[in-house]
Order: C-alpha cells, then structure tokens, then sequence
C-alpha cells in the first residue's frame, strides 16, 4: 500500500523542497494550504503551481481567519513587516511576522486532515536555521507537537502514529537551495517575498535570506525582483 | 490588572459551567466558538447567550472548515450519529460523532488568541469522564498539550506561560451539573442534542447522558424535549 502524506505548503522554497523530499521518499502527496489572511496572495498561486508540479493527489485550501486575532504583521492590515535591509539585523529578536500559534495550527488542522484519510506523515518545512527567531520552528517544539499527537488521536488509540517530518530542520538555506535544484523543484514557481507584488521586492527579511541562500549554493534565483542588493551580485 | 482568559463555548453543558468557573475565579472572559460544519446550529444560539449572560468582554465566532475532512458524523452530511437508545452501550468504542483532532485544533487556535491579547489561561469544558470515549478528553491529552504550548509561542521565550485548564476534568455530568446550579449557570440556554431540532431529541448518547446528569444531581433539567426515556421520571 502507498504510504500517504500530507504536506504543508505554502509556497516558499522551504514547503516547496519538503513537498519533493516527501515525493522522493515515495509517499502519495496530500498537499494542504492554508489562506490564513496574508497579505501576498501570490504565495498561493505559487502553492498551487507546486502542487501540481508535484503530482500531488488532492490540493485542499483551507481558510483559517487569523485577523480575528491581533498582533502580527502578516495579518493585521494596520503593522507592516520589517525592511532590515541589512542582513546582520535580521535573527536579533523575533519579527513582526510571528503568526501567534501558527505552526500549531497548521500541524494541528494536518493532523485531522492525516487522520481522516488514513495518512501516514505530515511533512513541514521548517528549519530552526536562518530561521528569523520564530518560537515554532525549533526542533524541541516540533518533537513536543508529535507526543502530543502521539495520544491525541482515535488512530493514537489504536495504534497507529502519525509522524511529523521536518526534514529541512537542520539545513540552512543554502542547504535547502541545493536539495531542492537536485530534486528538480522548479524555483521560478516559489514565492518568498513578504509583500505581494507583480515581482519580489528584494527588501524584506525573506527576500535577503533566500538571495543570500542562492548565492551561497552558486545557483542563480530565476524569480524577478525590483531590486537586488550590491552584496548579491 | 485583570486576569485575561479564553473560553471556548459550545453552547452545551459542559462549557458553560467551565465559563462560569472562570468568571468566579476572576478572570475577565473573551468567549471563542467554533463554527465548524456542526449539523447543529441551535448550539452556536445557545453559545451566544452564554457568553452574554455571564458578562463576556468579547465573543468571536470562529469559522473552521472541517467538512474539507471526512469521517465524522458530525461534519460529514452522510454519516448520523448513534442513537444508543440505552446508557450501557455508550462508551464502548469511540462514537461517529468523534471530529479528527477537534480538540488540538480548538486550543491551538485559542492559544493564538490567548497570545495575541496577552491573556493568561485558556478554559476548556472537557471532562473524562462520562466522556464517550474521545481520546482528547484525557488527562494525559490536556498534560502534553500543555507542554507544547509552553513551548510555542512567543510569549513563552519572554517567559509567560498560558494555563489550559480544564476544571471538569475529572468531574462526571451530575457533579457537573450540581456545580452549574450553585454557579447560578441559566441551563435553560444550553444545549446537548447532536440534532439541531426545535426540542432536543432525548435519544442520542449526548442527551442521555445529560440526562442521567440532571436526574443523578437531583436537579430538573429545563429544556424541553421530544422524547423522555422510561427511566428519567
């Protein structure tokens, strides 16, 4: 029997090479995106090009309205992420872009889609290196998320688990870069940029971690940018 | 300064004596009910007086689309919940009416609101016993979840912890009950019934068994309803 997996993406590089590691490691692909508000819709279109790309079985797109709640830039139209511009400044705290619980939600609403379908795996793309600080991306987090599934479930009870894979977890994003041009995963369908414009802006925490990524794995980003820093060139 | 907490309502029973014990507790109240493709709108009614009558400083109403995901009676329109018509079949096997993950996904969402608003502790009205045999109405459940949420969020690297309590925990319906009364809980605004008719239906496991609470308590339970099995008068 194909083991089944369900694959968070979003739409950025780091779902986008965990989704074709999933793939590589034989599962049938489950993919589910969550519209949770954010101001670049463009992330989704680049989900559902990944999706597809992939070969994935069923793309659910799951809205989950966190401006309900206050507090994070993505989602509350009134706070604008960061401009660092600079690359030393981003890690130092926690940005405005922390999604309160985010991560918690996205594994939790997988882990009812995995159940529900009898899935064998979550894949998630985090990594706890490069990582802007967010709380939900380290590596004590994710292991405390699975003991908890490991009894949360009807299929718990019976036996089965259902594991969370974070295989990016260790890699930085050069790392990731290069995994992912091995397993063929098409860059120009991935979106990193915090704002949602016709191109990238080249200016935001996320931009400058991915170029500075692609630099380091000496492979150039085929996405369009409005500007690129002096370093990357 | 006030302590803060979010009280999931359902509408039923359970949640609202949970409400009420936070409210006698001190805390200020900021209600959360999750509209999830329950066949039984009538409790979302009774959710809505609840958190109004006990003097709630905010009240959403969460939209979550479970109906993306099969296997429960509660969300899928071709499954209907059992109707055990007798109380000694009802916690043998985990029922149809068991939602994949419902309370992962429940108090991953209030620990989102939790932190966006700074509040101290999240209240949840799940009880294990009487408990119809969810595996996320355990002990041990509520303990590792509590131990991921420690973990999660931004808030808990500045070091500020949400509580999730869970005061009913090891309460069975009449206590339950018995403690509503004394809470002065207005019964008659909530609502047990797996079906969404005009009178409860006094068949399904969650009318039973509330009302072997009510008679266990030696209280009269107010709501009206279509059948009254033999053995409650």
């Amino acid at each position: 029997m194909v083991k089944k997996a369900i694959c968070l993406i979003s739409g950025g590089l780091d779902s986008s090479v965990t989704t074709y590691i999933a793939k590589k490691e034989g599962y049938e692909i489950f993919a589910l995106t969550f519209l949770y508000g954010q101001k670049h819709k463009k992330e989704i279109e680049s989900a559902k090009k990944i999706a597809k790309s992939v070969g994935s079985s069923k793309h659910i797109l799951f809205n989950l309205d966190l401006k309900k709640f206050k507090g994070s830039s993505l989602t509350d139209d009134k706070l604008k992420p960061e401009k660092n511009h600079r690359l030393d400044e981003i890690g130092n705290k926690i940005p405005s872009t922390y999604v309160p619980a985010r991560n918690t939600i996205f594994l939790s609403i997988s882990l009812a889609y995995a159940e529900s379908i009898d899935a064998n795996a979550i894949f998630i793309g985090v990594t706890s290196t490069d990582y802007s600080g967010y709380p939900d991306c380290r590596p004590e987090y994710i292991e405390s998320f699975q003991k908890m599934a490991n009894i949360a479930t009807k299929k718990s009870i019976e036996g089965k688990k259902i594991k969370i894979n974070a295989p990016l977890l260790y890699l930085n994003k050069s790392d990731i870069i290069i995994k992912g041009y091995k397993l063929k995963v098409p860059f120009i369908n991935t979106w990193s940029c915090y704002l949602g414009k016709d191109k990238a802006c080249g200016k935001c925490d996320s931009c400058l971690l991915r170029l500075k990524g692609f630099k380091e794995a000496k492979i150039k980003d085929p996405i369009k940018y409005e500007s690129i820093p002096d370093w990357y060139n």
